[in-house]
Parts: C-alpha cells; structure tokens; sequence
C-alpha cells in the first residue's frame, strides 16, 4: 500500500472529498482489522471506481460511533483514469454514492487547490454534542446523536467552570495516554445552551482535538454541571496535567464533527508548513 | 384475549399513553403474525409489568416503515394492581421505558378523563412527510425518515394541484382497496414548503386518515410536482373515485405521525359519539 505524501507525486492530481456519515455502526474512522470502518469503506470504494490504490487523509479522525456531517479527506490520483481521459469530479462522487452504504453519502469530490492537505492544512475542527439531561425521554429518530444522562445539568456551572480552559493550554488531563506528540491545544469556543426541546447542545471549536478530547471535556463538565465538583475543579485538573478518569469519557454517539476550516487557497501553504512546524502536536 | 371495550368495564380504569417510535425496523403498529409491530411489543411490555393482557387502542394506526413522534393510545386496567394498590403512573412509563427497546419511548401514562377514546374521541391526525429532491444528498442521520427523489420538484405546482382536494370529499382514488367502510374524510391542510436545508416538507391534517391515503396524495403530488401531470389531473382523480396506481403509493419511511388532536374534556362523549354514527367511515 502506498504511504500517503504531503505533495501529490509527479503524474498525481489531488482531490478534496467532503462527506458525512453516520457513525453508529462504525468502529470508528480509521482501519481496523476485522472491524468496518468509514476509512476501509471509503477507500474500498474509491479503488473500486478508480481501478488505483487508494490512500485518504482525512481532516478529523473520529472515534467509534462519533459522527460526521462535514468530514474532509484528500486522495492523489494519476492524472488520467484508465480510459487515458481526465477524471470527472461529479461522476466521482455519484458512483461513491451508488456503492457506499447508506451510512456514508459523499457531498463533492473537487480537484483540490495547490498545497491542500485534509489535515495539515485544518485552520480548526468543529465538534456538537448533544445531551438530554434530567432523565428526559428521547424521540426514537434522536437516539442516534443523542446521549441520555440521569441527572439534571446546571449550564451556568459548567460555563464557569470552561472560562479559564479557553485558548493554549496543554490538555494532558484530557487527552487519552499513549498519543505520541504533545497535548497544547488551542480551545476557541465551548459554546454550552438549552435548545428548544430542552436537550443539552455544546458546541466545540479548537485548532485540533486529541484523542477522546471532546468527550472528556463534556464528562468533566457533566460533574461540574451536577454539582458534583465546583466549577474550580476543572481549572485545577487541567493544571495538574495528569489524565483524568476514563469513567468522564461520555459516549462516541452524542459527538458529531461539524465543519473543518481551512484558510484561503493563498494561504494553504503557509498554514501547512506551521502545522508541520508543530507536528508532533497534531494527533 | 379480552376485546377492547367502547368504555372501561366496571372496576376497570382507562389510561391514555402517549409515545413516539422510530418505525424503521417495524411492520407498522398492528400486530401481524411472526413480524415485528409497535403493537406487539408495547402489549408484551405493559404485559409485563402490570401482569394483565392489556389491550391497547391506538389513534393512528400507522404503516410498515411509518415514524409517530406522538402517537396517543389507551388501555383499561383493573383499579388496583396485584397487590391491590393504585397504580403510580410515573412508575408504569418509566418501566415501560425500561422495558422497550430504545426505538419506542414512552412520554407519558396517565389516567384518562372519561369518555376518552384514543381513537374515536380524536378530532384529528396531523402527519409530516419529507422528501429530498433533485438527489440532494440526504445526510445519513437524515435517512431514517427523509425519501429521496430523482427529479427536482415544483412546490408552486404541487400547491395548485391540491387546493380543489381540501375540504370533506369522497378521497377513494387516494385509499387503498379492500378497507372496510367509506374513504369520505375532511382535508384540513396540505402545506407544502421547503426548509432551510433545501429538502420539502409536507404537513397534512385530516379528521381522519384512510389506508395508504398520505402516501398515496404524496405520490401523486409529486407527480404534478415534477410536471409530469397536469395540475388539474389531482381533482379529475378524486372525481373519479377510482383507486390510481400502486406505484404513487411514497414510501412509509418519509411519514411521520407527529399529533393526534382530541377536544376539551368535556366534548369527549359528543365526538366520540360523532365518530361512532360515522363509524364505518373510520377506517
């Protein structure tokens, strides 16, 4: 199998694929022996329809049951498909959506800008979770996305308690050990409200998430939230920088990759070559 | 097993039981041998638990493949329970919920005021459809209840059609063969319109809704929608009042039941004793 390069090799051509899936009946994004996963999926497909062995790199890679509704991936092509004529991006993309599942619908396959690179050249990822606190029954079609928690969830708690995590800070007490690389993560936002059926939405913005980040923020919140630990708690495990209780993971299902942002084309190279600067961080 | 009773039998109560369902992975709500019905397993549960045959009586007898986000149904139980205590409504939803596999929830037990008739004591049924045209990619946590469309669909054309259909008519053309009793319904509403995301919307209310009849007003709709008919051909197939094609019958997994409309308490006896003068046309 070839090992994918940052550039595309001479004679290759890269693409951007956008796509969205349903992570219940996945072990998550990336291959797995005997386990279905989105990445030997996708990429079966794509040698399928392009007759090439297929490598992607993927923007955001989501763990068992977390969803996607704008994931980002790239893959380098030859330049001419088998017939010796130009790929058709929109006939890509039509034929993914005739041989996936249904559990995997790709928006676009586009020829990608010079220096597009679905990872390194991430400006920040966006994640939602959703939580129906207070033992309230969920609608069976929002099972899916979801996560029930017994106990009624104070946000103005957690609120406080997220303040003095916003920007760079090392997220070892977050992150699952065993990643290689450092935890410095920048958080941009975590943004936490009631919607209008009274579920829990948190809305989450950092350069890059290690492993499992997410979903130990929203377990720590949720103590806090209870009343179980004062909002200071937090501040303090992140001081600490030892890794917290795997029982404050909350589940893949209520976690959901919402957008990928990258910079202007213009821009590509440059936040490509920081990125790769700081490599080691990017998980 | 008992047959279900106009009113509670003496030393009897009614409880009126509100809940929703993912209908994805059912036959519909009745029960039908060796398949899986919403039915089947809301009897089984409540069986269960209160260790009486319960019979349930439901407001909208949904489809194979047909979601309800508020299904209403009752049922009569003996006064007391076995160890002659009243029984806790609180306690009976929530065992229920323990109980039920997560693709049905269960809102709410309580006792019924008199004369309630989950079916007969209904002033309406309010139904929700949803399509994505042109083959707008549906998103996967969409495709539970979302129908996907080749073509893409005039709404404007689709509204024109349907307003000669309002109002109380002879909906025959529109209600599968072989139910018992008339197809003369009252039309309250067809609304159609598309949301944020582009995919159409449809919001149907009726007194009443013979088999198939959504559906099948949904198929033909589409038919006019995509300029394959005429406008005009909507009202010339109610005059008719002959059953058109099979093929026009949508898909159950577009539907969902979303309320069930009942009167005031005290104008419960007078409808259902309306209902019941018109029994025959109740199908």
């Amino acid at each position: 199998m070839n090992e994918p390069t940052l550039h595309p090799e001479s004679g290759f051509i890269r693409f951007r694929m956008d796509f969205s899936y349903d992570g219940s009946f996945f072990a998550g994004w990336a291959k797995q022996l005997d386990q279905r996963t989105i990445q030997e999926e996708s990429e079966a497909a794509l040698k399928a329809i392009t007759r090439f062995p297929v490598r992607t790199q993927v923007a955001g890679r989501t763990d068992a049951g977390v969803h996607a509704s704008a994931q980002v991936a790239h893959f380098d092509l030859p330049e001419l498909d088998t017939q010796l004529k130009p790929w058709d991006e929109h006939d890509l993309a039509y034929k993914m959506n005739r041989m996936l599942s249904e559990d995997i619908r790709v928006h676009s396959i586009i020829r990608a800008p010079k220096y597009f690179h679905a990872r390194f050249s991430a400006l920040s990822r966006e994640y939602f979770y959703k939580i129906a606190d207070a033992n309230q029954v969920i609608l069976p079609l929002q099972r899916y996305d979801t996560v029930s928690w017994y106990r009624p969830i104070d946000i103005d708690l957690i609120k406080s308690a997220i303040k003095p995590l916003l920007g760079h800070h090392d997220f070892a007490a977050f992150c699952k050990k065993g990643s290689k690389g450092t935890s410095i993560r920048t958080l941009e936002q975590f943004k936490i409200y009631r919607e209008a059926n009274n579920f829990i939405s948190i809305h989450v913005i950092a350069d890059a998430f290690c492993y499992s980040m997410v979903r130990n923020l929203v377990g720590a919140a949720v103590c806090v939230g209870e009343g179980r630990y004062e909002p200071e708690w937090m501040k303090a495990l992140l001081d600490k920088k030892e890794r917290v209780g795997e029982s404050l993971v909350f589940p893949g299902t209520g976690l959901t990759l919402i957008r990928v942002n990258y910079p202007e084309d213009s821009m590509l190279q440059e936040r490509m070559e920081y990125t790769l600067r700081r490599r080691d961080q990017i998980e």
